[in-house]
């Protein structure tokens, strides 16, 4: 039974969320539509980060083993031929190795979150981007990041639903970039906790507005206290860029 | 009765084009309901460029006339409540001068065109690009743009609706930029014809495909012939950008 790996991207905005449920579309269901599509077998795939409603993917990785053999080329092409008209797209597929499992492999995930900072409100860049009518300070956004990078309890951080045995886990980047009238904030780490890069962005947010200061954040980490968190950030602005293995 | 200036950004995907029909939403529509919903007069707005359906605008100029004086400010934020929950967003409002015309005060004007060359289609950026599922040599194109940039007679790269006087234009710029697995195609002109742009890039990427060689889009702008033209780009790559005064 051949194991094989896939990379997807996703609009995430009429799904909800990576994972199959008892009602709406998910992306799981998607993609194992579209298997039964051409191999006629019930397929599960199984995904590295499993996003909520409305989170984008750009480098999704998920695995799934078929009964019989099929050139991984002719999978993607027939994958995203009944795919058609979901917003996924499978960037990828190739061979993977029996044990290979795309959540419990994975050595890094990388997402990217949008902010708009502007008056007017976006009209091309709609659920794609968090907008905010008013300036916010970079700079000051930055400062408060440093805090949250490295080995530290995230329960600040971590949504009531998180089924993670440990809040405890390892931020390897949180960078602050000022792209035109974006900013886009850059999270790297093996593992995250359910909604923690949505949760860090909200209080990123706050001290982007003045209405924290860069140690407010310092001192949130360390009260590990979830009523210490800002307001989470909403989908659109989230994607998942890449999966390392 | 003073004269104000917008700039706006829309999502051409909706839309029959910039200008108002006889069926069909326009662009130029959306905008004179917004300034009715608040001044309660009614009112012509003209625009820098008249996009086709489907074409983006991130910089689009127009400019209008009302009976009362408001505060530049006022108008944005009224238009953009007003317009709501059209795709188009007023980015900013000034006082014109009473001779301003933002068709023909223009002294320049930018598009940019995105290709996605990849074997997937697009999942979050369908209507935003022209998906091109081979590989498209951007060098090669780069060489056929060159010899379109100057003064020439575009009659080759004129729909057969164009309504200007004269096919003679000046190309300022054609640029051809690789940007991941996107190839952006700049063009800035004082002026252009109908579908000149689009008709354009049609052309470049038959250069791309290898089915032109460079040399070939040369010989299709000396022959001033419409049926010289490569296939005319689709109208969801394309995006004004900006328009100079």
């Amino acid at each position: 039974m051949p194991r094989y790996r896939i990379t997807i991207e996703y609009d995430g905005s009429p799904f909800v969320g990576w994972q199959a449920q008892a009602s709406g579309a998910s992306v799981q269901d998607a993609l194992e539509r579209a298997l039964q599509g051409f191999t006629r077998e019930t397929v599960r795939v199984k995904g590295a980060g499993r996003t909520d409603a409305g989170v984008h993917a750009r480098g999704q990785v998920a695995h799934f083993d078929l009964e019989r053999d099929w050139e991984p080329f002719r999978i993607r092409e027939a994958m995203n031929f009944h795919l058609k008209p979901a917003p996924v797209a499978v960037l990828d597929c190739e061979v993977a190795a029996p044990d290979f499992d795309a959540r419990h492999s994975a050595r890094g995930r990388r997402y990217l979150y949008r902010l708009l900072a502007r008056r007017a409100p976006p009209a091309l860049d709609l659920n794609r981007v968090w907008w905010w009518p008013r300036r916010l300070d970079a700079d000051a956004m930055r400062s408060a990041a440093a805090y949250l990078v490295g080995r530290h309890d995230f329960t600040t951080f971590r949504s009531a639903h998180c089924q993670s045995q440990s809040a405890v886990k390892t931020l390897d980047r949180l960078d602050v970039a000022v792209v035109g009238e974006e900013i886009h904030v850059t999270a790297a780490a093996r593992s995250f906790l359910h909604n923690q890069v949505r949760s860090m962005v909200g209080s990123l947010k706050l001290v982007g507005e003045g209405k924290w200061r860069p140690e407010t954040m310092a001192a949130a980490l360390a009260a590990r206290d979830r009523a210490r968190c800002g307001p989470v950030a909403p989908p659109g602005g989230l994607y998942l860029m890449s999966v390392d293995y």
